[in-house]
C-alpha cells in the first residue's frame, strides 16, 4: 500500500480558483486553509503589482512551488519569436522577484498568427522551434539561476497548446539541452496530462531527482465535457493519485503537491473557500 | 513533394453517414460516388441482416476494408469477460462473411459495470486484461483465417474507450503476442488518435507492411467543441494527412484510406450525398 500523502505538501495553483478571487484574497485563502504552497499565474500577478505580490507571498509564509508560465515558442516569422523571447525572459524576471523555484514552460503548439489562427500544420517543424527556443530561453535562464520546467502537456492540445505531449519527449529535449542534468532544465509531471501513459512510471524514473521541478494533481473525469476546463478534483475521477505519487517519491521527488483545476463547469462556481476545504481533505483522502 | 493519392483507394466508414442512412442506403451511397471501398459497423450490419449485407456489398462491387468492431475486453468480473470473448468471436465469423480483410479492435478501457460505470483506476490491470484478451482471441482468429487489427485510440479516451494509446503501444502487444509477425495481428492507424506522437514515423515504420492493416482518416480540428463527435473532415483542421500516408506508403503499405469522420455537430447534420462528395474531393485535395 501506498503511504498518506504529507499535509504540509499542500500547494495551490492559482488557477484553481481563479475566476473567485484575485491574487491577494487567494494568498489569504491558502493561510485561511493552511495551504502551505501556492504557484501563482502572470496575470494575477501583473493584476496585484510583482512586488507587492512577491510580499504578500512572503509575509504570509507561503512557499513558491512554480510560476506559471512562460513557453509558446512556435510563431510564424522571427519578429513573433522574438516577442516571444522578450516576454520569456521577463518570466523569468518576475520568477525570480517571486521566489519560485521554476518557471513552467507550455511550449506551443502550431504556430498561429496574431489573431491565433493556426497557420502551419508542420507539427516537427513546430517542434523543432521550441526545442531551440528552450535553447536559447536556457541560456538565460541559467545565468539568472531560474530552472525551466517543461511540461508536457496531454496529446488533445498538441495543435494548440503545446507541442510536447509525453513525458518521453520532454525528457528527450532535457537530455539533448543539459545533457549534465545541472538543475537547469527539468519537467513539471502534471497527472491530468500523463495519467494515460503506458511509460509514464519508466520516465517519472528516467527523469530523477535532478528533473522532476513540479507535481501538478487534479482528477480526469469520464466523461469530460470539454477539452479545457472540465478537470476533476482528485478522487472524482479515475486517475490512481497515491500510485503515481508513489512512482514521484521512488524516484526521489519530495517537492510540494500543486492542485491545479480548471473548472468552468463545476469548481469555478462555488465559493472559494468551500473549494480551498476541499482540497486539503481530497488532498488528504484521495492524493 | 507527397505524391496525390489514387483516387481508387478511397473507402468509406460507415460511422461518417450513420444519422443519414441505413447501410443499404450507404452502398448504394458509395456505388453513387465512386468510391469502391467499404468499412461498415456491426450495429448497422445487424439492422441490416448479416447475410442481406454481405451480398448487397458484393453485389455492389465494393472492397471491405475493415469491419468495426471486436474489442472491449476489461470486465470487473469472468462473466463478463466471458461475454466479450464470445461477443468478439461472433464479430469474426461475421467479418469473415462479410468479407473484411481484418477485424478493427477498440480495445477497452478501464473495467466498467454493467451500467458503464468505471469501478477500477487500475490501468495497468486493464492493459494486461487487454493483452490477455487479444492473446485468448487470437487463437480463434488465427483458426478462422481473420487478422485482428489493433486501433490505438487517443489518450483523451483511456479511460472509458480504449487504454492502448499509442501505436508503439499497439505493437508492442502485437510483438508479445505474434512475435513472428505472421499477419494474423496488427494494428488500425487511425490518424485522429495518433497524429500528435512524436514517434509516429518511427512506429509506421517498425510497424511494416504485415502490421499494418487498416488506415483511417480525418482530420483534427482546433478548437475541437466535443471529445467523441467533433472529427473534422479533411483539409478542415491541423493534420498534415499527405505527410503521413506518405509514411505509410514508405511503409509498404498499399491499401484502402478509410474516411471515418464522427461529427453530431456538423457531417451528421448535412445531406448524405453531400458528404460523401465532400469526402470524395477531400479525399483528392487534401488527404
Amino acid at each position: 500500500m501506498v503511504n498518506e500523502p504529507d499535509a504540509g505538501l499542500l500547494s495551490l495553483n492559482t488557477a484553481t480558483v481563479r475566476k473567485q478571487w484575485p491574487l491577494p484574497q487567494i494568498i489569504d485563502g491558502c493561510v485561511r486553509h493552511d495551504i502551505r504552497g501556492i504557484s501563482p499565474w502572470r496575470d494575477q500577478v501583473a493584476a496585484a503589482g510583482l512586488k507587492e505580490s512577491a510580499q504578500r507571498i512572503r509575509d504570509s509564509g507561503l512557499t513558491v512551488t512554480g510560476y506559471c508560465r512562460g513557453g509558446m515558442f512556435p510563431a510564424i516569422d522571427r519578429e513573433a519569436r522574438r516577442a516571444a523571447n522578450d516576454d520569456n525572459r521577463r518570466a523569468i524576471d518576475e520568477a525570480l522577484a517571486l521566489g519560485a523555484p521554476c518557471l513552467v514552460l507550455v511550449v506551443g503548439g502550431l504556430p498561429q498568427d496574431r489573431d491565433g489562427v493556426i497557420r502551419s500544420k508542420d507539427l516537427a517543424g513546430a517542434r523543432e522551434m521550441v526545442r531551440d527556443g528552450i535553447g536559447d530561453l536556457l541560456e538565460y535562464a541559467r545565468g539568472a539561476g531560474m530552472p525551466l520546467a517543461i511540461e508536457p502537456l496531454h496529446p488533445m492540445y498538441a495543435a494548440d497548446r503545446a507541442c510536447i505531449n509525453t513525458l518521453e519527449q520532454a525528457l528527450d529535449v532535457c537530455d539533448a539541452l543539459d545533457p549534465a542534468r545541472s538543475g537547469a532544465l527539468g519537467v513539471a509531471v502534471d497527472l491530468y496530462h500523463v495519467w494515460w501513459d503506458p511509460k509514464l512510471a519508466a520516465q517519472i524514473e528516467r527523469a530523477g531527482l535532478e528533473r522532476l521541478l513540479a507535481f501538478h494533481v487534479c482528477d480526469w473525469l469520464t466523461p469530460t465535457r470539454d477539452l479545457l476546463n472540465d478537470r476533476g478534483m482528485m478522487g472524482d475521477g479515475v486517475i490512481d493519485l497515491p500510485l503515481i505519487r508513489s512512482w514521484m517519491e521512488a524516484a526521489g521527488y519530495r517537492g510540494m503537491h500543486e492542485v491545479e483545476i480548471f473548472s468552468a463547469l463545476d469548481w469555478w462556481k462555488r465559493d472559494g473557500d468551500d473549494v480551498l476545504a476541499t482540497c486539503r481533505r481530497r488532498h488528504a483522502d484521495a492524493s
